[in-house]
């Protein structure tokens, strides 16, 4: 059933160079920087247990505390709280494959998930769509496919997502029309949400008819991924819940993350953050376990502070970037892989926006992050995907990208021939050292303007968020969809118009 | 003589928060990041000796080139040629002193060099200013003197520098009106250029009259800094060698540092850049330490690389971070504090300036970096210094200091009594663990907006720039400056008035 297409000639088609081929599959080099003693680790950990053990978890899906009842867990319907014994958190975790592969259905674009790899998912979940042009407006299925393309086209986004809410579609529908975008328009691993078991029913259906594959050999490997928020403090809804249920049972990868705000809905220290969003991991990782032991999960975290005079939540503050190296710390304490987000609190895409947004970067990628959602694209604290941040954004990735590749350092490479060649006071541009190695020697960025001030002024003085605007235009434009075999591309229009006739799937909440 | 002023009420003048004076000393305590194995530090070390030994630098000062000679080097006076031995560099390297203080006139506002310690530094050198309003245009002595009060305001920049060029002032003048304005404005460490001694002369001779020191006094402990760029490859031009000779025979400061653009002046890899510099660097660092063993010096890098297609220098590009921490390591391989830069190309205070500094920082400070000069200021690849972008990297240079601060993790800091408190689903606003730490719990931004994008909207939906355009002018604005005492403050404009009398002293080039 499984016959991938290995066409090596798709690569670069959307006006990048072969250097960016690099950044498909990426190996951080660094050692990962700790806020935490390794004492401190281990207090917040066992006060993780602890919560789980003596306050325990509320459940809403009957599905759930079912399972979780049967395995051992304390379950008090009447109240819905479901609590864990520490040794049943520690199985768990001991059936947690350390690396899963990620397959896509071009298998160049598959992705190894754990130990030192690295993978880029753009933006999630913004219900709105911004650019320079056209301003902010609610998501449309448009802008949806837009976004597959861009996150198509560089290859240092690894993975695709649910980039933006389509509004101008049905809800029952909706999860059809962004599945057939991302399945037909790339070539990468599709990211699902979890609205209910029909809805996932035909996500999972799509996904294998573009895979080929029948539901054996769908179960055996991922092919896409999910994220089940908790609703923290300590609370699982229903569709997260079963979400967990549905993608762990088919082994398909599902990545729990809390979303905690220090001062919100978490307490207001860091470590007291940590430590809440650590036990809700804990726990979706433990269902997910038992519903089938060695089924792919990752620990998500995403903790941030609010400012404490609004109530307005902030992101890429400094408090982010220390959550993000201790959240680290506590995924590599229970041997589970790490996603974290690059996420900005700013309106529009500015200075602020980058930095906020590089903060967040240094302090994932720093702290030995495996997987970085929201990497492109997310504006205005996730609640809209800019297209200007997008490409900002793909450039600080690519910077990323080259920052991970070995530094070479042999006497060649060296060249203190050519020091002597060029000679005091002169310059090395015409070296031999230098003319074997000047076409490849250096990143070439995407969006940044190294001109002079003359130049750059001539050409319109453009910032960078200027340029970007023509960026991710032009790169719709030279746009080819990856190849897909004619007859797999009908059985999935067909899938969609069938289950449009039949109503489509509400989703549940 | 010495009798500084001890007003810690001086402080917090400027409208900031008294958390800030948390960022007047800050310590990093982060295991730096390693580019290079220690074999490779080890071999690039060896090719930096061999270069000295082999090659040599050409020194083109007859000062420079008596003193090498007299200390044992090997001097041809022909190529003007001087060749180090490796046992002198090592010889040198033993009596460099591994940490120093910087002595403020304003004790609160010294400064530690060395070890764990991280000195911010603004801007240095633009012969331009820019503002949003102005535009860009040449410097002037207003400029200047609107730098020191920037510098002066924010506590998290320690010491001042010579911001940015007042084209507008005499040349052979220039240097008394920089000092007058860094010594009556501020109360920090100026920062000198070296050009030629008798400028030198009048910079120490001011300094003395600040601090109401006599000579002796001043040669025990540095009071300023200054910096000296070779001109590389292997080129130590007069009025650099000279400065390198005074400021090490007056105890004063110097950070010798190659500026080594890889492909110009430098090879074009990063590991022969980086040799290029480390050669040269050690070079600097022995000749102060024949004029004075234990004379304070730093190992200043600053290797970056360059658009091959049109030889434009870049900055905070990936092989400049890579860069910064592999000269990290050669650093703590010859034990000498590290002076490195946060510098960009972009030509406007835009994303790309936010997300190429931050580059820059992030390699100094993850490469263990001491001293980083430029911090504040720096656009156009250092052809500006921008007003904006000044307060842009203010408020970066604020999130990094609150990185460095410890992350609280007792058991009363993760609170798990706040989660019981809270309940599932419930919120942390008013819990008591809340109500404890909420006024002082986070960072508080300067320039960053957090609000929704309505409340954004309504305020005008400026960018971070336009919102740095307005910081710059309150902080100006609400300026005051540090006291002096009269006597002190008449003796330097009676010192310079007397010097303009006799025609301030020409530049030495």
């Amino acid at each position: 059933m499984r016959a991938r297409r290995r066409d090596p000639h798709r690569a670069g088609t959307s006006g990048q160079t072969a250097r960016s081929t690099r950044y498909r599959s990426l190996i951080n080099p660094f050692e990962p920087v700790r806020v935490f003693s390794d004492d401190q680790v281990e207090s917040l950990h066992l006060a993780a247990l602890a919560m789980l053990e003596r306050q325990g978890m509320r459940v809403l899906s009957p599905r759930g505390r079912a399972a979780l009842a049967s395995a051992g867990a304390k379950v008090d319907e009447s109240s819905q709280m479901v609590h864990l014994d520490p040794g049943l958190v520690t199985a768990a975790l001991a059936t947690v494959p350390p690396e899963v592969n990620l397959i896509a259905r071009n298998p160049l674009r598959s992705s190894r998930v754990g130990g030192r790899h690295v993978v880029f998912a753009p933006v999630a979940g913004p219900p709105n769509a911004s650019d320079l042009q056209r301003g902010k407006r609610s998501g449309s299925i448009a802008d949806f496919r837009d976004f597959v393309r861009l996150a198509q086209a560089f290859d240092v986004i690894h993975v695709l997502a649910q980039m933006v809410e389509p509004q101008d579609v049905a809800v029952s529908e909706r999860h059809l029309e962004t599945t057939l975008a991302q399945l037909t328009l790339g070539d990468k691993v599709p990211g699902f949400y979890c609205r209910g078991e029909a809805q996932l029913a035909d996500c999972f259906a799509m996904a294998r008819i573009a895979h080929g594959i029948d539901e054996a050999t769908f179960r055996r490997e991922p092919i896409c991924y999910t994220i089940c928020n908790t609703n923290s403090p300590l609370q699982l809804d229903v569709p997260m819940t079963d979400g967990i249920i549905d993608f762990a049972a088919n082994g398909q990868l599902v990545i729990v993350t809390p979303f905690t705000l220090a001062g919100a809905m978490a307490p207001i220290t860091i470590a007291g953050a940590l430590t809440l969003a650590h036990a809700e991991a804990l726990f979706g990782i433990t269902l997910a376990q038992i519903i089938r032991p060695g089924a792919p999960v990752m620990y998500g975290s995403f903790t941030s502070n609010v400012d404490m005079k609004s109530g307005s939540p902030a992101f890429g503050t400094p408090e982010y970037t220390k959550a993000a190296f201790g959240a680290g710390q506590l995924a590599r304490r229970i041997g589970v892989p790490w996603r974290c987000s690059s996420a900005t609190a700013a309106n529009a895409a500015d200075a602020q926006a980058a930095y906020e947004s590089q903060m967040s970067l240094w302090g994932a990628l720093l702290g030995g992050c495996n997987f970085v959602l929201h990497a492109a694209g997310w504006l205005e604290g996730g609640l809209t995907a800019s297209f200007e941040k997008f490409i900002l954004d793909v450039e600080m990735l690519q910077m990323f990208a080259e920052i991970f590749q070995p530094l070479p350092a042999s006497t060649e490479d060296i060249g203190i021939e050519a020091v002597a060649e060029a000679g005091p006071g002169g310059h090395f541009f015409a070296t031999a050292h230098t003319m074997q190695r000047y076409r490849d020697a250096f990143y070439i960025p995407l969006v940044s303007d190294w001109r002079n001030f003359g130049a750059w002024s001539d050409a319109g003085a453009k910032t960078a968020t200027e340029r970007a605007s023509s960026l991710w235009r032009d790169t719709l434009v030279s746009f080819q969809p990856p190849a897909m075999d004619p007859g797999v591309h009908q059985a999935l229009t067909e899938f969609v118009e069938r289950r449009r006739g039949e109503g489509g799937a509400p989703p549940v909440s």
